[in-house]
């Protein structure tokens, strides 16, 4: 904690209005991430005066909390921004128009190098279509996708994408299976992460027409050593953990994120209410309590915070809609860790060796 | 049981040779359903004599059964098909070139009236386009979808196409949700069952392609009380029974379908595994036996038979790929009550509705 790891810190810019819960459980989430992580300063980006409120009664709420970082208040600020971007605004529409919208002035704010990575729970079109218009994509990173890590039996597989480009290309697929191998190298230090395509059956010739068109480009780039191509992995694979990196369009990828969500919500639940219906099983309850309560927050997805847009010269990270503070808590500690690996970096090494192959391609098509 | 019954008793031609523990649990479940339900034969099609000795072996077992139907043998005979069709093979050469194969033989059987219906745990692509080709679509039906019924929080729902079109049009979408309608009417009796599409957010403006042309489709069938419109269904609402029929393509339907298999599937084995962990976990486990016995049941999808492919002229039932003796045994039962339910004549009252209006919406664009 001395002066010296001050210039490391990471400047979050957090979108404090974006989200079901926003801006009171966006602000709870930054202070605790202030409080209990190293490593982060937070600019909490909206309507000051709801903000400067919000931030009262948690840093009222957390007095008491003795296991506070010493100094954590100093690590957050307020940044003024009047407009909302709310999640049934068409994305580009709203990034245009809304300038002063606290998503937009939280993007311009990495832009400007006042800030080194954005977080929001708001409208993920516009987050997209901000993150690549204001931020600015990777030169060679074709559709920059959301990745999103999703807890299985064996640890944790990145899905890209997980809802950013609905209507892909092969192409497209291709180029977001290299970028997941790059960030599960980088991030889990996975040497050769297995890459699987999301599909409907395991053999090769099954699948839709995406499926189809993209799955020889990635045995070719299995055969190059590019990646370590695994096949198609039905979705039943997904929680079971047989792959790293499971590619999809974005459409199939916000289905799968949101079946894990829903049902693992939904049998918790029933399984709760049908714990409490005798009492036999609610001294059982009891006794299981502990075992359970590990077994669960192995498979909680807030554990794993948000997505990162990834392909962007900045780092965007689109949290869930309804995060509250414990998700929001974790992102911002995400972020950090996202630091430290140099992710980006080795994806902009990526894909400028991308951008001199396509040029190199382009300059023999024409003779030279 | 007397003989005025035998008459209105189903015929099934059920494939013993399909699937992944064929012919043995296929035939376990052909006994099982014979000994514990009425209203049905059970013809089971396949290599004689590897079906013989299974019949043979499941009979043996079956004597000690007290609560066995009398009489119960005579419902199950063998018809011998010397070919079988596997997983991996090219759906139309195979249903084109291997006329001898037990999925062959069964459909020819529904053709010629020697059965009333077949249930097949092989081949999805086979059964779909054998279907079609040898028992035959109903005229007006674009495309026979799979439908599938899913346990829910509040019940159940039907997901129409849970994997026959992986490609799929608007228009088929469209009338999925009449036929999904009209099926859940005459099967559960829901007076105005609640239609939604899959999309990946609330907003009517969200969605890919597919489901942005589909949506006025159904707004308009809805404005017309053809429907019962809900909108949009998230992937989360699906286990929260938010509706009574999900429309989406046939890829994105078996991502629903086995996410859902293999989140509950994930999930529970980790409990389990969490409460073997201590003495304690135990004796609560044990405990909450009966309890979570119950819960479970409501969410396994064994339960829920088979999927019976929707739009043909005969009754075609699609098992999973891994059916045991119980999920052969319930689509066995479900063929029984699919035919008390007459939801085949429904749908062709519907079809030849809608032959007519599309014969003579072509009179008037010829000008007569």
């Amino acid at each position: 904690m001395g002066g010296f790891k001050v210039a490391e810190e990471i400047r979050i810019a957090l979108d404090a209005m974006g989200g079901d819960h926003a801006p009171g459980e966006i602000v709870k989430g930054a202070v605790h991430a202030a409080m209990h992580h190293d490593g982060m300063r937070i600019i909490l980006v909206g309507r000051q005066e709801e903000v400067r409120r919000a931030l009262e009664e948690e840093t009222q709420a957390a007095k008491a909390d003795a296991s506070a970082l010493p100094g954590w208040q100093d690590r957050i600020s307020i940044r003024d921004a009047r407009e909302v971007i709310s999640t049934s605004e068409h994305p580009v529409d709203a990034i245009m128009h809304k300038r002063d919208s606290s998503m937009v002035v939280a993007l311009t704010m990495v832009k400007k190098g006042e800030a080194d990575a954005v977080a929001s729970a708001g409208n993920s079109g516009a987050l997209m279509v901000g993150g690549q218009g204001i931020v600015g994509r990777v030169r060679g990173v074709q559709r920059p996708p959301f990745g999103t890590l999703i807890p299985t039996k064996r640890g944790v597989l990145l899905l890209v994408d997980s809802g950013a480009n609905v209507d892909a290309r092969p192409q497209f697929l291709a180029q977001w299976a290299k970028l997941g191998t790059i960030y599960m190298q980088s991030s889990l230090g996975i040497k050769s992460p297995k890459v699987g395509i999301v599909n409907i059956g395991a053999e090769e010739e099954k699948g839709n027409q995406l499926v189809k068109d993209t799955y020889p480009l990635l045995k070719k780039m299995h055969e190059d050593g590019e990646i370590n191509f695994g096949g198609s992995c039905e979705a039943r694979d997904i929680p079971e953990g047989e792959f790293d990196v499971v590619v999809c369009d974005g459409f199939v990828g916000n289905v799968v994120l949101k079946m894990y969500e829903g049902v693992a919500k939904v049998l918790l639940s029933e399984m709760k209410a049908g714990l409490l219906s005798s009492t036999r099983s609610k001294i059982g309850a009891l006794l299981i309590k502990p075992a359970l309560k590990k077994t669960l927050k192995k498979f909680d997805s807030s554990q794993y915070g948000g997505a990162p847009i990834i392909g962007l010269t900045g780092l965007v990270v689109k949290m869930h809609g309804s995060s509250k503070a414990v998700e929001v808590e974790r992102a911002m500690d995400q972020c950090v860790q996202y630091r430290e690996q140099r992710i980006a970096d080795r994806i902009q090494d990526y894909a400028a060796g991308e951008k001199k192959k396509q040029d190199a391609a382009r300059a023999a098509e024409k003779g030279v």
